[in-house]
């Protein structure tokens, strides 16, 4: 099955790459954008039995591997 | 409003970082993981008058500035 995994910044936590893109905007005249954040999006294909199966599987990955859970949050779609 | 936009390599691009990511993952037992494919989220709140010009405005916003037409295609989503 296809799995699609957002990866972003906590609520709390500074973007700063979201902060430059957000003051470039900006300086080109695109006043009207805010609260730009930038994250990742993992897709991929999973061969599991199951879903429940693939669900803690991919859970797994995205507290093990995908994300710094200190700073970062994630969100699991099945596609 | 609130609008995300996803920004991806096209198909027949490689992608190192996935293609990195998936070994890594098989390195310790992920067999079951394939096409893994990394791209970009980019969220913010837009202030527009319509959703007509909103959307036009992100469109071209996509087109000239968050990606590279030659390589990356995008997904705009209204939130």
């Amino acid at each position: 099955m296809k799995v699609r995994v957002y990866v972003r910044l906590k609520a709390g936590v500074l973007d700063v790459q979201g902060k430059a893109i957000e003051g470039s905007l900006k300086s080109v005249g695109h006043d009207n954008v805010s609260n730009l954040r930038v994250g990742k999006v993992i897709e991929f294909d999973l061969e599991s039995e199951t879903k429940e199966k693939a669900k803690n599987e991919v859970e797994n990955l995205c507290d093990k591997l995908f994300t710094n859970p200190v700073i970062e949050d994630f969100e699991i779609t099945f596609l």
